[in-house]
């Protein structure tokens, strides 16, 4: 059972960065969530620098407590975790990676460990859900962004990018579009682009349908959505405004304040997570660090929708909590 | 026809950098809009540096694309503009910069160009609104800033700066205030200035008159208001909550979203607009580059206000687009 | 009876700086508020460095104005107003440090005077309230913040420093928790953490209760709870979202705009504030210095309160303000 | 007398911000030297802002004690100094600033007091030197630029800037061209300019010329052609590299080191300085705040050139220190 | 004939941002040297966003006037230039971008043209360098780094990156290893790779070896070696100190002053240039914006070098400057 | 036999934060060298934070290697390191803290490790220092600094601070003051200051001393004072210039370059290093990371210290390298 090793009297400043000072380990036992940097960003069409996003919201993250008052669970009762590390990638060729990275998140999977990763650009959501797919099955996509991230390449020799990969997931087969959902699309797409990812079979709200709904009401049609199916949940930092996201590659301006986007998150609390990444952090645009923070706590948020998951789990099944977790 | 100059397989980082890669043309023929810089800062009372303003616009418009799916137009469609490059100025030397700046626009208003005019600072409204006035006779002024930038000045000999312009405007003719609307002021303003610009003619918001009104209530005033008088848009960035705006010379605290200001802008589709001008960026203070990017994306809804009251006149006119645009 | 100094003619950037021009007197007659920074901030658990707050203020605070028209106010007319400099204070030396600006505040307090004390990290507040309480007897605490800041500290060798000083106060009967209130309050804390502050008698209103009301309701909710009692307000610049104050130590996402904390502030206009302290601005991670220039204007709100309070004693009194100020 | 006020155990950080901790006083009596800002930004060229310069250096200044170990000597056993504040100015105004300066300076360089005074832009320069000339006759000036700033204005109606004052002061005969010396020349200028402006009686030290030359050297060539004449010294801060300035407006590479600079005026004791300024400092343009500090510390280096002359004329005059300071 | 289009009367902040007002032409005839911009970044092994550095040098640029008093020599005077635009690239696919690039400066060189490139990552001297050698046959390298970039990569299927495109131009033949020479190595590289690139043919210079030699004595060696063959100029911007070009992906500590590198470009008067690059600035990194000021200047030394040949060619010839010139 | 992480294809940017990418471990067997942070600031008098130093230092080594071709080393085949991570400590409260840093540096020295300590403020040398002096007796000290940080504190409640600590270190009798030596004085401290200190015992050379001096000169009179007695390497970042070293919280002018430095401890090959530390990187001033750069690589520079030491003592016993190091 691993939890964050915070040593008593030890300030939450000391000691090397793992995210939410987990313990460091690559082992693969006893473990139900593994934090994983995805340092590669070689997808980026416009700023580029998401590299160094893994370790800046590690850093960011030193002060994060593994409790969750607003949700009202202590995770690290519910949950072994750990810092995994980061993959490695091969900076400046695309397809090799994806390879590798599928590769080496297939022992992830075949664990039943939901990985939690820190981009990276967003074009390596790409092996992320793949290998999520070969696992599971056909997969829903719960997709927070400003991009839909569905287009065709049109290009034969360079297929590959940040904004390309949900539409090779449609056609490849790995999405289950029918069951996935996209919000906060906006910015000045073409005209025909929102519906033809609709074409895809996505379910796709722009940022002005979003903000016409309540959290309450947004995250009722995304559960009604996805229902009991294995879900990957994948957050663009550009879903929210510039402002509270400067440092991305891709801003959009007019988006959502964190608050907003928490409301949302945790309104999610019930859905089947079996993998997520949070991407698109560019730690060289964030001098006052905001993006990093911001993003090391919606990835505690996702954490938090494991435990929760958890805990239903075990209410269910009338298993107390002090017989769940045996370290 | 001028549009913006996406080659094919040419990322938005390469190339000069003009408006949104619109070309950098200096004929005037065939042109609907012309995107200029006007690089003084003279008129600035506190912080300076807006001389910077135009170049770091547009560096951070080069994601943009001329089509707007929230307004559901491609601008490029039914719009010819260029980059103009910058007007030229006399750092130091007010009234001499005054002189010249009209000179310089009259030949653009002359065509019947709309300019989208990025300052400098507040000061330059003067020549542009003036200039306007030369040819469409006084102006409807709408006016978006935490100030209203109608103080008297005091000092004959020291007459101009980037608050008086509106006074001197509304005393000089060139406005016509009993049409012109102002919104979002705030600030430790004196007690009884906004009632003395009441008084000049002009309708003035302050920021919690604002807060009171939807999007779509505030934009039925101003259109009620203008009516179908040619109007001068005139954005101010410090109408932007600091926050959202950080690069600019006098900020006042608690203001607007850029979410809340692009449903203003979106709602006034439908008036006359025959100049607007978006000053006060000032780069050296705006290290997220926010500023910027949020000014170059309301410049671009300038725009799209121009190509939609286009479309309404074809549509009036009965006149198909295909046959607007011949290249 | 002393004023700000703007000279005739003089810009706002010239001068040396003082809070909002006031002039730099260290005599307390004729003093009404003082304006004092408290450069301590060894008690700071995380980033640390708001021993440059005061200067960073002061320098933000070069705009303001004594006016307030959203509150319908010239502080100048009522008021009395000095910035009586920095207190002394003992770096690396907390419980030392404690005495002596004790010792320091004393007279302040004893003429009557409302010390607007700018930090410094929070654990400065325990001299504060405690030589409020000196003069006033047991004080109702106005806290916003997004910590309660009450944790009893463990370890007796160890005793001080930003989280515990409220604890403190009501083990030590200093504040009068019974009549205290505290707002803003999330982050990953102990489940247990906001129960175990509200058996201290403190009325706790973390982030979420505080989103569901509207400042005019949780306004009266505030002046329900202190009624005509002397109250101490001490806010936290983390009560702000991160990105409203992005330079502060110990940063909790999903907080506050700065509009809707204004619109708290000035709710509060009738309580009777005999001291107020503006803490946790740290220059160093604000790189675009909106974290002091909000904190420059919320404290400009403090004086704005007491002077409301003051122009409703004269009303009250029959008494007109041109009686009440006298040069 | 007056000296800094660095009271028993207040540490350096605390405190309103004067130059060195000096007393801020605006009486002339007693006064040996006068630190002095001035906010005047109107002159520049290229990038615009030093009107923030006193404040950013001022504060740069705090860890600064009166004694010189280098110079070997306690400027405060020597010198009576104050920090004077800001002169007026009138942004956006340069003739009219030139003439309020001009009449500000007159009284101190009336009582014979040292003006040390912080830019600005070096247009000031103009009335800092003419004002002397009034007191002391035709001025010996020893320039550290990377510009001369003897260019002819071709506009009569824009005639002033920084780049012209001192063929202006040639021009004018306020100074005494002919024991002048200029230093650090470089950057892209015509090829013809440095003949020109030797032609107008200056000798000008290029960069080259400068690096062959070891300090010693250098100061025995600016000590000969300036002899026993009164000295007015002006320091662009940009005569340094652009990595020891990267905060002022017109950056040329390839210049100086601090330490090369400090041992140039180091070298200079025993010159007759009757006036000082140092300019170009732009703090948006420094966010290590290097420039500021840089500039603070050679301030600093006039005033001990000042208690280095007053020593010497004691000692000349066989008076002995503890006579001369009374306090 | 182009020249930099400096207007009367128009400041040099203002106009689109062409290197150094340089007229944006792509037509060829008439052109003595391009200036182009190559935003390509996806060799970089560490640090990654150079394809920003093309725009922010032009950004720095604005203040280079073509005269260089330090040369002597007005450029302008003997030279036709341009910037020719930035280059299209294709980020995230290397060999694909390394064949477009080539095919874009064939042109270039087949009309005899000097290119100026501004990078990008220094991967990009691979399709440079190559392409020059397709005009010129094997070239001679004057190369100024702290890396040597002659690293066999052990990879076949990745080839390519900034650290081995010299070792493909060795094995290749593009490169005359036995006339090239390579300056300023150091780090932590390993123990055998200085040898191993001097066994290529390279003469290779550590950055101890340098420090030993003046200017004079180091361009000696540079001239002696390349004598009068054709020589492509690299230089990438890391061979100066980090604090000299913090702005860059793979910084060594222990570098060059700028002062220092300018010596030694200027010292190269003479040799045959047939094109140059300019390399690893990194905006991203470079907050006071001195790592592209310096390149900016540097790049104008090259183009320096170019006028001073052409001058020698000119006076050879008998020719004098005024007949060469013909607009 | 631990040695840096260098795994096959994995890219320098990828990876948990460790020095040099050194493995994490806590045991001590079979370790040569520790490198660990100390993360305690509460001794520092003006500004603050180096607690963020360690993490700062470690993200910038990130691209160093083990070699050392300046030393001719490669010191992975001598020595086995590991990244101890960070000390607890005790922020605020400083005597309690030098005494757990105390107990824990006790079995590391025990164990003859030679600890390489990231600081935190100077005052941790106290504990540092003091620790080896209970293993090997009174420690000669080499300090690189710009302050000897040998004041007699005045006030006995408030005794330890980051000025302070020789000057203990001397009376209490852990430092052999006749066989140390301090390097690099400046700054505006007092005219007696240098002499106190001398009289102490200690050889203190201030900058211009040291300016005088080859690195070769200076380093032999360091190892002549030294000779064979353990010796703590001290070095305080701001020996360096604050160009070089921004970073940091009591910046001197006009001092080193990081060359300068690196000749200085290079040329220290041969003395007996029983520890060291490196002092005051303060990251939150240090926007561009030069001064946690350099930092890092001055580390690995004592460490190069440690190899060097290794081979001469194999190479003295006729001991082959492949013998000494069995994994």
């Amino acid at each position: 059972m691993y939890r964050p090793l915070f040593e008593k009297g030890k300030p939450g400043f000391a000691g090397i960065r793992t995210f939410m000072h987990l313990p460091h380990v690559q082992e693969l036992d006893q473990v139900d969530y593994a934090v994983i940097g995805n340092p590669f960003d070689t997808g980026a069409s416009y700023a580029v620098g998401t590299r160094f996003g893994p370790s800046a919201i590690r850093e960011m993250s030193q002060r994060i407590r593994p409790t969750n008052p607003a949700q009202g669970i202590d995770t690290s009762e519910y949950l072994s975790g750990i810092d995994y590390g980061d993959l490695t990638v091969f900076p400046g060729y695309i397809e090799q990676t994806y390879e590798i990275i599928q590769e080496q998140l297939k022992p992830i999977y075949d664990k039943g460990i939901v990985p939690i990763i820190l981009g990276g650009d967003h074009s390596i959501s790409y092996p992320h859900v793949k290998a999520a797919a070969e696992k599971y099955g056909p997969i829903s996509l719960v997709h927070f962004d400003s991009h839909s991230d569905a287009w065709k390449h049109i290009d034969e020799k360079r297929k590959f990018g940040h904004g390309s990969m949900f539409w090779h997931g449609a056609m490849e087969g790995w999405i289950d579009t029918g069951s996935s959902i996209q919000m906060g699309m906006r910015g000045t797409s073409s005209l025909t682009h929102y519906d033809e990812t609709r074409e895809l079979g996505f379910e796709l709200l722009t940022t002005d349908d979003v903000k016409k709904l309540s959290a309450v009401e947004l995250c009722s049609r995304i559960k009604e959505r996805v229902a009991d199916r294995p879900v990957f949940l994948t957050f663009d930092i550009d879903f929210l405004d510039p402002v509270f996201a400067p440092g991305t590659g891709t801003p959009e301006v007019g988006g959502f304040t964190t608050y907003e986007a928490l409301q949302m998150i945790r309104g999610l609390a019930g859905i089947r997570l079996v993998g997520c990444d949070l991407v698109e952090v560019l730690p060289d645009r964030d001098p006052t660090r905001v993006t990093a923070l911001n993003a090391a706590y919606i990835a505690f948020e996702f954490i938090t929708l494991l435990a929760l998951h958890r805990r239903s789990a075990l209410d269910a099944a009338g298993i107390k909590q002090s017989a769940a977790v045996q370290e």
